[in-house]
């Protein structure tokens, strides 16, 4: 579990760390105000913990701005992580595509055979769908 | 570590579950032939116990034919961890954009505008590498 792939794997692998990502998703922020929404439920020294699994996995930096040292994400390790697995999209969309076909023949055939072919071909989407 | 995309991400942080999955993208595989590369690292229940975290992620199905189960990779779980970080994906291609315009800042300035505008934008790729 040394490759740096892994790392990043393992540090995506906590909601914890997921939802400190999402915090810096929406820019940059010192330790302090990163920590304080994890801090009902975990001491600082864990937040602190897992701040430091999310920088040596390559996916936060810590910054310089005069004194202040912020956090931001570092693009870079998520990069990392969506070119593995973008070898895998012809698997995801396949089965996207197994759940469309199952749902073709489930659904009720249309009655107007030229309102059919008319239909563009929704991929992906269910049309009409109720919810 | 309890939710289903938390089990995701940790099955993908080890390189032997990672080798599996590459063999499974190729085509389905029995356990024993899935095993077969890995026997001079690991036991046989080594290997199995990985099959069984990338089934618990969801990355792997058993399948039925005849008295055989082979395995298939399923494309659900890769789909869940592909939507996370698809969210991000802004973040990895800015950090693509930096590269490009360093290596911009870096690069001679050519002495013919006229040639310059001829050549192609290169993105992500250095012209001329010596490799």
């Amino acid at each position: 579990m040394s490759d740096q792939l892994s790392r990043t794997f393992a540090a995506l692998a906590d909601p914890t760390r997921r939802a400190m990502l999402a915090r810096l998703s929406q820019g940059r922020a010192n330790v302090s105000d990163l920590a304080k929404p994890f801090l009902k439920k975990m001491s600082l020294p864990a937040v602190t913990k897992h701040l430091k699994v999310l920088e040596k996995a390559g996916l936060v930096t810590k910054t310089r701005d005069a004194q202040w040292r912020p956090c931001q994400l570092n693009g870079r390790g998520l990069k990392r992580a969506a070119d593995w697995m973008e070898e895998y999209r012809r698997f995801w969309e396949e089965s996207f595509d197994r759940l469309e076909e199952y749902l073709k023949t489930v659904a009720p055939k249309p009655e107007n055979p030229v309102t059919a072919r008319s239909t563009p071909k929704a991929k992906g989407k269910k049309r009409g769908r109720k919810d």
